[in-house]
């Protein structure tokens, strides 16, 4: 019988396959939050990258915020969350990268204000959800328009069958997903997760 | 000299005020956080509540979501998050309310999933500023649609000048804000706080 983490187990007994290929775990995740599980994924994306110094923790809006604030009360470091708007471009005072949003279908800009990311920052990215990637790459993109360098990057639900987790091991990002679903059946409600 | 709380002193030495009575200061709340400031608004506030009993903690998206989660995690109960989205009636799978959105200059649906709210609930309404008290009163709308009854409302930063707190007092809600800002003035960079 295969060993399973919190998340995986937690994915597997209060989570819900929809047609299409959609994980459902709202009830705990990103609109209910299960305050315990968001504990323990915090604790585990430090245990992860502990070898890695960490100065500051992005996240972009919404979802992303909780676990990000999690990590930034055990790191004791300043927390960004970079915000989403019209499609527009750099202006002054503020770093803007796009990103597609699926959920929306259009471009997105992704964008944080000059003063909170530095040359020095060695930056914890983190969210909830990967799947294409987007929203990560957007993220990067800021920190190196900054000067900063990607520390990591820390994920809760990594889903295996999209892009956004090779690309970005293929780009030698120090990716950390804790579960990772590499198959969904939605007849059996079966998950089949990366080992 | 008067005496100053600890958020009343962070906004005097790191907010900005701007012409047009608009203060800044998401460098330490709602764009950037400072993570020790969110941990002392959380302590804060549920010291002030410490008469009152909560079971869920709930805010809407995205900037109450920071505090929210402090909260939710010194109180250990689930955090719900309300959605913003394109105006839309209520569905047999989600409460559903109206909210004017000073920033977009458009009427927002805010909504929370059914199974997220329910009649035994006793919710901690939470955010980081009010103004207007628009988001707030639509999250009340939403608990009462569930049955449930609204324990309290924490806020960080009041705008005393708005109506939001004024009326939320007089409707009888127990509102607790950490700051309260009475007057502003943009040419001498002074604030007035409430005593």
């Amino acid at each position: 019988m295969e060993h399973l983490n919190f998340l995986e187990e937690k994915i597997l007994s209060d989570g819900t396959i929809k047609q299409g290929n959609i994980l459902k775990i709202d009830n705990f995740l990103n609109h209910q939050i299960d305050i315990d599980i968001m504990r323990q994924i915090a604790y585990e994306l430090k245990r992860r990258f502990r070898d890695v110094e960490v100065n500051k923790v992005l996240t972009i809006e919404a979802s992303g915020i909780a676990i990000a604030t999690m990590l930034g009360n055990l790191y004791d470091v300043p927390i960004v969350f970079a915000k989403k708007g019209e499609t527009a471009n750099s202006t002054d005072d503020k770093y803007v990268s796009q990103a597609y949003s699926f959920t929306h279908k259009q471009m997105n800009s992704v964008f944080v204000s000059k003063p909170y990311l530095h040359p020095t920052d060695r930056v914890l990215i983190v969210d909830d959800f990967l799947a294409d990637g987007q929203a990560v790459h957007a993220l990067i993109d800021l920190v190196h328009q900054a000067g900063g360098e990607v520390a990591g990057i820390g994920i809760a639900v990594e889903k295996g069958q999209q892009k956004g987790g090779r690309q970005l091991r293929e780009e030698g990002y120090r990716l950390e997903s804790i579960a990772i679903i590499d198959e969904m059946d939605w007849e059996t409600q079966s998950i089949k997760f990366r080992r």
